[in-house]
């Protein structure tokens, strides 16, 4: 058995990717358009001040492409909110607008190969990046990913530090880009179907482009990526959202 | 040809999840909203007695993110039970709501790779395994999963030494976990997609990410694990039923 | 080119699962409910009419799990034969409540590797097994199978002797479940997307997953054998369809 | 880079899978179906036009399970007028009564491992081939197919003259069913998701099963021998057409 | 670490499929007709403008087969001028006829495995390549594509020389097309689900397959090449738009 490495978790996350039913939303009379926002908007301020109150964090995305055309990322103390939290979306008027489009279920997840010198629960750094307020930018990459266990290259039968040599060059590769592009990465195994969820924020798209295309040559990825979809999103800030719904 | 291993066999399985049409359950009037839910808390007693009487145990879940809304899991002394009970839950109004989401049709296993000193089937031990009363705790895991039969790595042509000894190092990995996480096993070769469904219960849902992860660096995870689809869920109890479906 | 082996084909086979609308069956109005089952049950007279003629046989299943709630298994002299009894199964009115799920179409196969000493067109027990009656167990296990083409293990390239020493291997392992577990094997090499379909019948649904669990371990299965869906059932005999569709 | 072959192409194809909405065109009223039957033969008769002045080529199949209900195979000079025909098909009253399944868009193509003596686009055998009618039999059966490229076995970095040995060896195999089975090969590189589509001819469609099983013994198909799904169909002549759709 | 190659990066691209409700839009009466084709004319007037005004770059394509009926391609400077496009364009009444099919993201990407002597972006033949109108042919051709990553043949741990050579072999290969067929390649790593898509364009249909095909066989393509779904169109100008549309 190969060495664990130990992790730190911090706010459970929930991707959910949503289509809008465009022509049946243009269908329905102004009355219950308006009426179906309002409440929308309500509960936008609703995570707005559990977000004040640094109980999770939220944002929305307009999806390019139809894989989706809008994206809610939410973060919260515990697994139970997030269910209570899709349950609410579920049942709010503009849902009746939304068709499912795919989801993620994860949780904030920062790992470690080298023993930290303090307790990363009472490191302030470790803890703002484990529950984050999710990152203001203009867009958002998200794809996730799990590491090969093939017949010859098998990432979970490595002796920890050849992993951990991998993962280190993996994060010099990144390392021109970490003032442009910030990420979240979230634990996944046991939650949802790959190991992985990584979340990109960057004001120029063309960086995430450029960003994994040079880390693919990393042997961790060249190796031992597998990658599942990329969506990748303009950031709707709640003032444009009644914009975004204009018929 | 590699020898096989015993198995003992309990309660046949189902799990069964749904995913809930919100819109029109709220466009239904209150009625028959009533109605349904009366005919489904009826469902549910009847359940509740098949488990009071020892033939039989269920339990409710609320599933996160867009796989399904519910999963119901139900279990039954014969397979022609539980197609019965799962033919009355489709002809509930309550049916109408709930589009089919996923299922998995399996049957409690207890396999041994030592001779067991007293015939399981008069053990109380084995026999409180093999016809259970799921466990009543706040969340849910479930993963179907088999063997890999690649053409290097093949779990079924290695030696039943080799086998139980890399099931014997995975027992002692899971072992810190054996007080928090609860599992139920199901056999279903010949039953369904995957040879086995793996079901946890726990209080505390990051312990399945824990777990899981701790595991798969074993090596008959990391070289011979197949898993399917996670799907995870908070208990919805019967007295929450009402509440859950409030509009 | 590895030599073939003696194949000797009967009748046609299909099996059509399909899944029930329940809500749309149970708001039709009483008078077209029992038209449709009036109907449904004429065409099953039919069917039973020509397996008294000795010309086809078939099966009714009610399927566990969300897979199909029902599926036919039809045998007929004629590809074309199985194509009029599906288009005019397709034209009842009972068919606008049953969306089709999965179908497989193939032939009754029986091979040999070793040379038959009469000619088993007229051996009755070879006939009786090409032009069979279906089996009248209360369960039946359905699933579709494949032999591999790997680029090391490759069941086509493998010497004529070979194949039939592991498939001598394999019968053996089986022997057990001889008396208990019926089987029809049939072939759909260019008739559909696996190579065989294997249909088995039991009144012990327990012993599908035995009987494959323990040729798992065969060289055949383990090395060669690639498995698509499994579905199981339980019979529906005709007296008991009003049953089932009662609402 | 190993040698290509050079190849010839005839008409363009097009096989377009449809499934019939039965509920829906028996719920229509009797004028209504009989006008979209009467457009629909004229559609036919327009083919049937074409086909006399040799400027292509249609055949209709009733396709057995639930893949399809109807396949249309059409053969056309260029690939603008199978984008025509297939746009004048959609819109006819009929295709409201038809869901598309599946679609195979190709080219007829001959190729040749050696050297032709006389210009193949003069040779009255070869443009017979290229520009043929679809073989008047009973029953078809179509699949897509490519050649494997495998880490170990890659068809398409082999030489020439192994691939043309393995070619004329499956060739052979094929020989004895030349006089029963008919068939056209369509290339589909950059046209469609395979390499090649296979359509056979023959009116015993037990033919189709022998052939194809005697040649995946053949190294090029074992090895090589990529398959898609397989539709096999019996001929609906168009004095059929309307007893195939009454109700 | 591998090396990797310096890309130059044009303007933002939106492949978009669309599958038209023929019936819903032969039952909709004249008046929302006409004025659902005066919308849509209007909106690719727009495109024309921008277009003009070297602002981006469009085309319309009717798909051959079903796996879509029509293809927007669209260039433009900002990811969020292609989001924007597309919510425009799902929210026009023409919309309401047209389903989802399948789309691509990217950006038009040229890479070099040699250090161009001049700035790229100040070279005005790459400036045209990289903020191209799209080729004006009567047909395209468009699919998806990645590069291995295999346990034993990887494309990302070669070194820079070696992919280089092979790129080089394959830009030779399809040297006698250059003039017939066009092709704008676009790069999609952490854009979209594969890492590169091709356009193709020309006159003959015939050459898409052929350029393909002899590709096929270099070791690039056939080692490397990871291919999605091939989709095939004829070029709809806007003056053909509502014939395409009369019913």
């Amino acid at each position: 058995m190969a060495e664990t490495v130990q992790t730190y978790d911090g706010w459970y996350s929930l991707h959910d990717f949503r289509t809008i039913d465009w022509e049946k939303w243009q269908k329905t009379n102004e009355a219950e358009r308006k009426q179906a926002l309002e409440e929308f908007q309500s509960l936008i301020s609703d995570w707005e001040t559990v977000e004040k109150e640094k109980q999770g964090s939220h944002a929305l995305f307009s999806i390019v492409g139809q894989k989706a055309d809008l994206m809610f990322m939410t973060l919260r103390p515990t697994m139970k909110d997030l269910n209570m939290l899709e349950n609410k979306l579920n049942k709010t008027a503009l849902a009746h607008y939304m068709k499912p489009a795919y989801s993620y279920v994860s949780i904030i997840e920062k790992s470690s190969y080298t023993k930290p010198q303090t307790d990363p629960y009472e490191d302030p750094v470790m803890l703002s990046k484990l529950f984050p307020k999710i990152f203001d930018t203009e867009y958002m990459c998200f794809y996730p990913m799990s590491k090969l266990r093939g017949e010859t290259d098998n990432w979970f039968t490595l002796p920890k530090d050849e992993r951990g040599r991998m993962m280190f060059d993996h994060i010099k590769t990144a390392k021109p880009f970490t003032e442009q592009v910030k990420r979240i990465v979230t634990g996944s195994i046991g939650l949802d179907d790959y190991e992985w969820g990584v979340t990109l924020f960057c004001n120029d798209p063309l960086q995430f482009k450029k960003l994994i295309y040079d880390t693919r040559f990393d042997e961790v990825s060249a190796k031992y990526g597998i990658f599942g979809s990329f969506y990748i999103g303009n950031r709707l800030p709640r003032s444009e959202v009644n914009d975004y719904f204009s018929i």
